[in-house]
């Protein structure tokens, strides 16, 4: 099936959509539509999870005062993240803008409840957290129908969790697995920010792919990327 | 924004394709070409991840006396699995296709490396598993293009990784975090098996989302699903 000539340019939308996705931090403040916000939920929601037991909840926050208690646990929490970096690593991270928190019409908190359906979920036996796993593809959907929307979303893991829930008032066995910043962004960029900063490169996919077992490589026979890559 | 009228119908294919997409357990024999993996693997690897940290590997795995192993994992765990229920929900459990390892042309484990670009990366001090998420990201691509390619996927989910490791090679710093089954499938269900079968009923959407904080409650004036769920 493989042969020297580049692959065709493939057509699927989902591809364009894929590529085009991009982790936002820079946001318009016009608000985001009801029945647009449902159709991206909805597309969460209909992600696979193990044993169907749709562990995600979302938290939709608006009020400011909520979205200003968010960013001040940021601020606190990335003083110390930039701690970790030295030398010109360290002044190349301090440049970098890492949330969108105020600015996005709308926070959301996505958050896994190991205890639905439970306590004993098909599938989930031998690998536990194989719950939290499902509400991070449900994460992928939404982001991915946001996408589509022409709506930006942007990923801030610089929080703590146990603050966070206080904050948000998520009882105690309660997972936050994602605090998203959502909205119309004020561009999608070609590439990824931190690689155009020029934080980390674009790995090359042929190099992440064994076959048969760890190690072994077998290079797909067209030599190359892709070409609409 | 919202209205009494339901929603217009949404075009954006990918909200079919969301939809559509299924865990799929029965497949056709007939390999995948090349170029259509390399495609789907290319898809996976433009998922978002923590500090671009691009943490996956694919183990694209062929060899039947490897998946012949994997498939002796399965049955030796799931036997133990299927104890955990009773009475009429173990005898459900029972007739249930959990994995289709030996008929899928390809099984694929996805990994990740926690060490790349480490050992301190942006945005991962604070939640230490991001990595684990990031790559749960790229599979929901990976699953999605491969829908839109006609292929199935199914996350097998009952293996032990410490054994799965000695089989694949995978060293000790690595953690496998999904073993799939790829192919064509002999159907795509209209609906997951496992609501069909009765096993867990698909929530509504409208109950998993609060408004600002954990258990408020606003709901979306339009007052039920959209229309095209």
């Amino acid at each position: 099936m493989a042969s020297m000539a580049p692959p065709p340019v493939v057509e699927h939308p989902i591809y364009q959509l894929i590529f085009s996705r991009r982790d936002v931090r820079r946001f318009h403040p016009r608000p985001i539509p009801q029945d647009v916000l449902k159709r991206i939920l909805t597309a969460a929601h209909h992600a696979p999870s193990v044993g169907f037991m749709q562990p995600w909840n979302f938290i939709v926050i608006r009020d400011p005062q909520i979205k200003a208690r968010v960013k001040q646990l940021f601020l606190a929490q990335n003083t110390q993240a930039a701690r970790r970096f030295r030398g010109k690593r360290r002044e190349l991270y301090g440049k970098l803008k890492l949330e969108g928190i105020s600015e996005a019409p709308v926070n959301l908190c996505v958050t896994c409840d190991p205890r639905r359906f439970g306590p004993h979920v098909l599938g989930r036996n031998t690998v536990r957290r194989t719950d939290v796993y499902s509400t991070c593809l449900c994460i992928q959907n939404l982001w991915l129908a946001a996408r589509a929307e022409g709506i930006g979303v942007g990923w801030v893991s610089i929080l703590r969790n146990d603050r966070l829930k206080a904050i948000l008032r998520i009882p105690s066995g309660i997972i936050p697995v994602a605090y998203l910043c959502v909205g119309y962004p004020v561009e999608f960029l070609s590439r990824p920010e931190l690689e155009v900063a020029g934080w980390a490169p674009r790995l090359s996919v042929n190099h992440l792919i064994f076959s048969d077992r760890w190690g072994h490589r077998q290079p797909f026979q067209d030599g190359g990327e892709a070409r609409w890559v």
